[in-house]
């Protein structure tokens, strides 16, 4: 019910600072069981880590992986399972200047206006650091959904303003874009290193699919799969937007283009601008949709600020950013989708008398 | 915890079907004193009520709210406040050819999926008509936010692919598509007009902006307001996408133009494409949203669908719909964002020592 | 989340005062396809209702149940099924002395301290006439539990000291004490007229027993299905306390006699000191538990008390109250047994891989 | 909401298996502000340690707290307060015999029944080991608390039938029994040592008593103070019954013995039957309830049971454990208390519209 905690059934709670001395996880609702593969939660922080290419910040922070609870043998027991991961490469000192002044674009001024105090060291709980844990979480969501055949792959779609033209499931991981498109990657990848020569970020959009949702997933009126959807990407603190299927594109069709007609077959829909979601319940096609990540606020350039006491002041930020986020944000996309969609998965057990 | 619950404080649970007995809420955590003024609650619903125009649907619904306990004198005691509004045009005969085939846009086919039953009449459940209780709710939200200065509006930005160039908000509800810019709304009914009498229906952009919250409201890390505001309004069917501030734009941004600069002032920042959020928690500029609507999917066109057998068949809807729900929708996107605010309005009273 | 919801799953959430428009509840989590039988609501409400006996109130509530949505064609369709009671018989000027001082043993007190405002008429919320929702809801979730296989049978077991000797389940509806002993139940009703007269009330101690209940239900380690059920019948006003198989007893034993041996068989249990739960799980057999029932507040003697400015006074109660609350808690402590049980039967669903 | 979280504003999740790697706590919506005394924590973990006397197991669990986030030079930030703590003492080669048969009186037969798997070391999750993060919260709660002058004190009022039958509150941690009577203290001490002799275990009763806590805490219906105080207590695997103020006596009292009078003062309340709660609700005046704690169910008797097959067997626990759980049990007794009256501390703040 905390700000905190995600899921009903399978409910997490999450802890953790940028600087503080670990983050980590309590999953509660794990079904009993499962295998948990250590080796796979690993796999997932690795991809979200820092310093693994030139997009992304060359901060090494390690993020190993250790569970404390709820599984034995490798098999999950159904109490909570806890993981925790330790802060090893803190550099504090390169935030020392930050602490009367307030970042823009960052929580700074906003977590102080709601707590009164707040914790200066990279960004404390407002960091992106926060996502480590919700990645390892996400990770045994992915594992109980491929019990259940379900497969999420979230991609660059859009980077600097420039898209992807093909899509090519294989390609995504291979550049460090994660781009479907490997022409687009190259373009990419040259557009970030011209910004960050600039001192400068960009943005992108990231689109996610999943495929072998069974038709019944969601839970109207307010828990409608694409709202719990919604509600859980637009968590992410670069988020600025979502749409599903059509889209924002929808608004300017009319209904007999926008409906998707049904014909016999396993998957009726003949289209599926609905993105795979009618009346907030799965339909058994694939569900998509797309995310807005904003340009990453930390950047090197002079901005223009105020200080904790209200006067003007400036302030250049130093320490090591990514100068776009859209790869780092694909695993913790998907993890988010993963999280919602256990629940559901679990949720949609308790609906029928049979 | 359940699909027809929303909040944690100002807790409702909803029930009703659009042919039932009657429509409802159950309103938890209403704080005690709150004056409830029926008649204001009584045009929040006859704002969302059909027939009020050639644009939306000839049904003449009533909506007339009943409270049925937790005010004592117009006082707000602190007990559940709960709502009904009884159905009385129902015509279920309408509804008699749907039975056993699948209207392609609706979720029969995903109602069917979920719950191996299904009220055909009306849509049961899945029908816009269930949004009545919504409104009632919000309406009590909103009579809470106003002593606290908190004002909601919501507006037509766009309708089929018309768009609002200027933005007047004394002229928003003196036209039928409750648009800011009365040159465009012309234009808009027209399109609308246009579209029903070719058996169509079209969608639309509703804008969304919120004034006079302080800084300090939303839950971290993941009832981040953002969060909760696109859960709220992707809990409504028709809609498809949501963006706040800059949103999708900000993908094509740098850092340098993206970020809001602050400088001193009781309003600290300069520009807004925030949409008056960071970090998921308000920092008191002017909160702003826009969500992407649908076209109905009601048309009277013939359509192609499957029946409850899996065979092909078409039909043609013949009942009295919305050609567009654009203005409709906009009392029940105000009635969502209060209760969203009403809650994190409450909730913030808890986060500090003192 | 609210004060007036409980569950999760099946998860209801009530409304309404002693003299207010109506009492009902809306049961969010019924399981789609659970047929609903109006008439056993009706008599579920019937047993609760006051007039039944000597022993309780002469007021005639009616209590008629309403099922405003949820059901179609006498199946439940899974989503929320609201019932409403209308307040028929409700004589406000009775309670127009009370405004200002607060009956002893009641919450007028306590309500006036807490919300800053009361509804006097016939103590408001805190009433037990809000009990009648929760049967309501509770003979629902006893129609679940009916196709499980469970069944709940509460019972008189003391009245004003006098304690049932034998058990026949058959007895317990054929006398008005709601007793298992025959020869108990005249001399309590005896003891209960003999009060009356003497303007005074008597307390007694509430039996209850679940069969059916397979090894598994409860959520360790907070909601274990024991602290679910204490939290059930607290949630009661007159009930002082609650004690599960051997309870207070069990503090003056020693292990080796407190210890449930286990045995081959389909109940291993050779003896139920644990009253069926072992660990907060339900270890398959029956539940026991007894509730503490205080004598009914509402006592026609003059009293001692305190006006709303803080100066003495005293009181006398002239309305119609129950010399002995015991026969129709009776009812209720069924209900909340039940609400639990349907609650965990579905979360059980949850808790494995298979 | 799942089963090892507990609390909805001060909300709680806990984590950790008797053998596992480490126990620990979430603890979210602690009000940033807070001093956060690790000493303290530390001290109401030391008193809940084994080892402390004879009275206890043998066993040192170290139990050093180590908090991971949300406190910022020693002052909570209002971010998730997360504390583990790692076992060290371990010895699973005791337990090596009981993987094939269920204790009696344990939950190896329910934890079996439930989860389908169970993890045998030490009792896994089900060990009175889990309590550990329970205590940890409890202190933080108690913090909280402090700072509002609410002061919680349990102890032994019966030990082995023996009665307290003095009230010397500073005579408590004193003595190895925490018995408010340093006489019964010796005896009860004598009376534990003499069923360890005879390789038994015994039982008591535990009291507790609140004072400070202002009226108006408690959330009617449902979440009634006794309600949440009564799920707290039941949630404890040994407590086997509750009862508040005048308890199961009050069911033998008349109406006329059992209200408390009013008379004009600060403290109104002439006597105490209700335990300081009325109608769900704080009163103001002293909160008093009593609890059963069932004997051990570990001893090293020879004890019939079944093995996983079905089949008749015999077991001798050989560990180190508890004769008598009433003193270590105590500490968690306050800790679950103190977490709930932190819970309705904020939620009263939300209750009033000013």
């Amino acid at each position: 019910m905390s700000g905190s905690s995600f899921g009903k059934i399978f409910h997490i709670s999450t802890f953790g600072e940028s600087h503080g001395a670990a983050l980590g996880v309590v999953i509660d609702g794990v079904p009993a069981g499962l295998p948990i593969d250590i080796n796979f939660i690993q796999s997932e922080l690795d991809r979200r880590r820092p310093g693994q290419s030139g997009l992304t910040t060359a901060r090494k922070e390690g993020d190993q992986a250790e569970i404390l609870s709820g599984v034995l043998n490798g098999i999950a027991t159904g109490t909570p399972l806890a993981i925790i991961i330790r802060n090893t490469d803190q550099r504090s000192k390169d935030y020392s200047k930050l602490e009367h002044s307030f970042r823009p674009g960052h929580a700074d001024y906003t977590y102080n206006a709601k707590y009164g105090i707040r914790d200066v060291r990279g960004g404390g709980r407002s960091s992106g650091r926060e996502t480590a844990a919700r990645v390892a979480a996400g990770a045994v969501a992915k594992l109980f959904l491929q019990t259940l055949g379900v497969k999420i792959t979230a991609y660059a779609q859009e980077i600097a303003g420039i898209k992807a033209e093909t899509f090519d499931t294989d390609e995504i991981e291979k550049n460090p874009a994660r781009c479907p498109d490997a022409d687009a990657a190259k373009a990419m990848i040259e557009a970030v290193a011209q910004a960050a020569a600039q001192k400068d970020s960009v943005g992108g959009i990231v689109g996610c699919q999943i495929c072998g949702v069974p038709a019944g997933w969601g839970e109207p009126v307010f828990d409608k799969l694409d709202a719990l959807l919604a509600h859980a990407m637009l968590s992410l603190g670069a988020v600025k937007g979502i749409e599903f299927g059509a889209g924002f594109a929808s608004a300017a069709l009319r209904g007999s283009e926008n409906n998707d007609a049904l014909q016999p077959g396993a998957n009726p829909f003949v289209t599926n601008n609905a993105g795979g979601i009618l009346g907030g319940i799965s339909n058994g096609d694939e569900i998509n949709f797309r995310i807005a990540v904003k340009p990453t606020p930390s950047i090197s350039q002079e901005q223009s600020t105020i200080d904790d006491s209200g006067n003007a002041c400036t302030m250049e930020i130093t320490g090591r950013h990514d100068p776009c986020i859209v790869p780092r944000i694909i695993p913790v996309v998907e993890a988010m989708a993963a999280l919602v969609l256990a629940d559901c998965a679990l949720l949609q057990r308790t609906t029928r008398l049979d």
